[in-house]
């Protein structure tokens, strides 16, 4: 019996089948230096202990995406070595913050299992959740994935499609104890810009742009302890259809969040992701730029804070983030133009402005 | 009015103005890590715990031109977002130490500004203080810039040159209470060369070479969260005079400052930076190699240390440390040879001979 | 006199000379990230001290080769900054684990020394040792390299060859207080596979492969303050054989100990390294597999844990581990096929079956 484990085809999958991820991590301060050096990450929160103090976090949380890379790392192994293609996420709870030296271990369930149109690969879908060394939940979402068939020519008729929210309801939201958020965030930030200068249907363009290379995601996709083949491989990746290393879609995701900092300086936190689509490819090399639009302004009831639904898209080697199309859904489906290679729905809190009590 | 702040042109700076820059950072160990990983700093001080106890530090200092890049980077977005050049660093303080876990924050007052002989710019002078989360001075400096302005056709006529010292004087380094400096620094470096065996005029050819990668520098300014554009976006870049993306100056220096090491082993820290001249552009691919002139010996009144001013010549492309040349000024002007990149003035600390008591 | 030590000469070497290394280093969560960064690693007791504590240690210890290299880099100035070739290592003992905030100083004997066949270079012999702060030992080994002469006409005819054992004896492998090794093993790894199940001659091929980056291999070194100048200088280099910077044969060492993860999950710490050999240079675009034979299953008179020595063998792109061939001595010489990079004699801790008490 093969000592090694070759991660799961879709017939080693059935609905409510449980699995542990091997191997539990312990962030540190050490992931944040490095996260910030292959991100550029400046949000407020991450950056300083004072300004996370003031707002009453008992410590400097560990970056939304962060947790949500390596908390998604520990998946690999287990649901998406043998993926074709990763779908889609759903439903992402940021649910308690992360702090250093907390450990977190990540267990999925299968929800949903079906196979494609012509029966020769199948889907998987899977309920996620990370937890701290108390024991409670920190993160948790769902995916799905397009996995290869040990035997293509087996059919196997199985058709469990989970239910899917379209968001995250505002009672999944964590339950935040922040204090007098404006003024501290304007003093982090100098930024003047709060929760009710923000309205639906505004555009903003971020005004940097981020190359990558090799080493940057390849060292991040490490960092998260991901291991699937098509980010470190370049030998094999040559003779593929890519010709060359993927950059994870993790990483992608952090870099425009860290790019969206402009224009978005005093956003707290992520409380949720609704949904992400990785429409198209990026290799070392791409230079991507994004831009935001301000999807709904959330009521959270909170003294203090309120919450953005953002749609973000990147795109890539286009010069300037004024040059997005943001496309929108017709007859159930969105097209993409090809310079386009992520399309984010997500919540964070921001503050109220500092005169305005619910 | 849009979110994303572009920076500030020469026409939004005025004299006197005051800007607190966001956003504050707490540094860690973690930064020291990636640190010495993007630079291959040996600084005994910086690289051990039991050296820096010995010594009489509170904790382990952080490197010097880290703390510098860092507190350097938070100013580009307000002050060189819009630059065309950074012309030079004056009045540059290494007050305090910086321990893991100190919060810094950065404020610049503009203190002069001129517009270029044609008009069509204009050059901003900065006073910049960085302190920690005690409030407590750790660095200032001073520099200036050259920046565009919004109209290049309307000429103010603003002409206020600040006086700049041509060297920091002695009763501004850092009064540091050391013990028995020579016998921990040779304990700890095995190197015999004190205060008093550099002599003026002396030159150091440094022996290694650094070749600097893309993931190298642009990782090294995401970790100062330096946003200059030049140093990231390679699509734009390539459409400029440089066709490339730029080495970010402030990493440079930190190359420099770690191949000096040898024959400058015994360095306790820097002091003081009289000047700094980044001569040329610096690519990714370019091989750098730095000699140091010793420029004078300071008697700084103390039991156990003596200051060494030192210039610091950085080279790329040329082999060997031992070709480089060193010019000096000409009718107010220096030449420089094609090849120099740097050519920094700066102090260091570094203990007297045991036996040398004043 | 110079102040730049140029290291040395196979002529500045005597049999019994003993050399302190310079600088100490203390060790931290930051080095840690950066090596997981750089190497993947998911070491299951490096990555969680959720996982260390249940085994019963003190703190999470450092990911052994991370020790290896540091400790390894500290000699370079002195002993093989004019070496010719690393030819092999022997007696490599993991004494004691080393912490976070652990510092390492490291020193060397000269313990042989002999001319090469032609007499125009020298092979030098040295038992190095690491201590902690405590003055402790944690890693002692034997290297021998291959020296260029300061004047390689003048034959001395010096030829003192060490006794250099095969493998480290059992006596010499650290006093590992491990808890339920098993158990807590298991739920870290979710591996069923304990020192029971491996056999002597059991071939395991490491299904991962990695692709090594400019700046990945020369990040690590530099984390690990090796200032072996065929790393660093790519200018210099060019105009060698080799005509490209050379990776830095410690960090092929720790990428093959993370990609053999897979396979050997279990895998509690490295106990001894009885020899490897660096058979030919890897490039910045090399993509590196391996594959483990199972040499031996030793009884170490632990309830909960035995060891397995180990031969890693490393190939650069070939695409799969399953094309690796493990090529045996013959007359005293292994005859390697050319895409061979390194061939390493190690042994592990590994748990028992939960229920085989000894």
């Amino acid at each position: 019996m093969s000592k090694v484990r070759q991660g799961n085809f879709f017939e080693d999958f059935s609905v409510g089948m449980h699995i542990q991820h091997p191997t539990p991590r312990t962030l540190t301060e050490g992931d944040r230096s490095l996260y910030i050096g292959l991100t550029g990450s400046r949000d407020a929160i991450g950056s300083a202990e004072t300004v996370s103090a003031a707002l009453g976090f008992e410590k400097r949380p560990m970056e939304d995406f962060l947790v949500f890379n390596i908390a998604f790392g520990k998946t690999v192994p287990d649901i998406s070595l043998n993926a074709i293609a990763n779908l889609g996420y759903a439903d992402v709870r940021f649910v308690r913050p992360v702090y250093a030296q907390d450990t977190l271990r990540v267990s999925s369930d299968v929800i949903g299992l079906r196979e494609t149109s012509n029966g020769k690969a199948g889907i998987v879908y899977t309920q996620s959740v990370a937890t701290n060394q108390r024991n409670e939940e920190v993160l948790t979402w769902v995916r799905w994935v397009m996995i290869h068939k040990r035997n293509k020519d087996e059919v196997s008729g199985v058709n469990v499609i989970p239910p899917l929210p379209q968001e995250v309801a505002v009672q999944h939201f964590p339950a935040l104890q922040v204090n007098a958020a404006a003024e501290v965030m304007f003093e982090a930030t100098r930024s003047r810009f709060f929760w009710e200068d923000y309205s639906a249907g505004e555009r903003i363009d971020h005004m940097s742009a981020m190359t990558i290379n090799d080493s940057d995601h390849s060292q991040a996709t490490r960092l998260y302890q991901n291991t699937a083949k098509a980010h470190f491989d370049a030998y094999t990746m040559a003779a593929s259809g890519m010709q060359q290393r993927l950059v994870y879609g993790g990483h992608v995701i952090s870099l425009c969040k860290a790019l969206s900092y402009d224009g978005l300086e005093n956003a707290i936190c992520v409380l949720a992701m609704n949904g992400g689509n990785h429409v198209s490819p990026t290799f070392s090399g791409d230079t991507l730029v994004c831009a935001t639009q301000i999807k709904e302004q959330i009521e959270l009831g909170h003294p203090h804070m309120g919450a953005l639904r953002l749609r973000l898209i990147a795109a890539k080697n286009i010069g300037a983030a004024s040059k997005i199309i943001f496309t929108e859904k017709h007859q159930g489906k969105i097209e993409y133009p090809p310079e386009v290679v992520l399309d984010l729905d997500y919540v964070i809190a921001i503050p109220k402005k500092p005169n305005n009590k619910v």
